[in-house]
């Protein structure tokens, strides 16, 4: 089995060590794929969103169970470097292609199951309820919510696809953690 | 979250104890699923097949992520309580249904991963395979190899369809050992 290539882009940018010291919790987004798994790490406190890494995972051809073992060992790997408290990934539902579904939902199954081991909490977002969080509308375009990726954690330079979708779930799920507190009767911050 | 039902049926029969002390070597079948997930484990010793448990993990209700932590911690326990030293579960290229064929990547990615990380190496055999190797013909139905199974494994009583299932693929993997035994060369015992 060849080494699977794992990337990193976009290096620690701003306010991290402020967010730290802060208080502050990161949430692992992940984008699954047998083929490319994307994964973005963001750290938040209150109102505050700093981007903490980004990358992907890359899967080498080869049997089904080395691919998903490939996968679940990077992404524990990903978890064990930047300690995220929560995961979140896109939520899906049905897919045109019986046998795309099937490949998804190997790589989800992979992806969850190695969230779970390494004792995180899952949320799972709809593709709708993402480009709301991020754009303010449902309908918005993958560009938009790439800009909208961007834009909110400040970061400069190209953003692979699959690292933008992971990190547009997890600022979703940081927007509706504060929507629950706000619902609990605590101070909504922003 | 409910505690998941886990059941074992059909307690060892026959010659376990021989086998084992013989260098037998236990292979876990499994046939994976949201709902209910079979599993069966055989001790094989060249061409000598003994049963030694099999039953269903059933998943309750629940969010996705869950259901999945469920099954990989409950396959996890099987393989720590009965040791097997490799698995094997029914290759799946395409279905019907693709929301069926999420549903089912799910738990299959689920169930690798749990091979997986307790150290198995997973081999994948499409049912046409499981089925020659049972009863000798592609084309053959569920009550045949069913029949097969239980007839191998001098089983009494019934047994589960998802157990069944899981034992099928543990045979056929035990099978398909000897017969690459054969091809490289060494003493073909059966």
């Amino acid at each position: 089995m060849s080494t699977p290539t794992l990337k990193y882009r976009n290096q620690p940018t701003t306010k991290l060590e402020d967010l730290r010291h802060d208080g502050a919790q990161r949430i692992l987004g992940i984008d699954p794929g047998l083929r490319v798994t994307g994964f973005g790490v963001i750290a938040v406190n209150g109102p505050r969103l700093a981007y903490v890494a980004s990358g992907i995972i890359r899967i080498p051809n080869g049997a089904l169970p080395e691919r998903l073992s490939v996968l679940f060992e990077q992404l524990a790997h990903v978890m064990a470097q930047y300690e995220p408290v929560a995961a979140a990934v896109e939520q899906v539902f049905v897919h045109r292609n019986p046998s795309s579904a099937l490949k998804l939902g190997h790589a989800r199954g992979a992806a969850i199951c190695a969230c779970a081991r390494a004792g995180l909490a899952v949320a799972e977002y709809t593709p709708r309820r993402i480009k709301q969080a991020l754009v303010g509308t449902g309908n918005a375009d993958k560009h938009q919510v790439q800009y909208m990726v961007q834009s909110l954690l400040r970061l400069q330079g190209n953003l692979q696809v699959d690292a933008a979708d992971a990190l547009a779930t997890a600022v979703c799920h940081a927007h509706e953690q504060r929507f629950d507190c706000a619902w609990a009767g605590e101070k909504l911050i922003s």
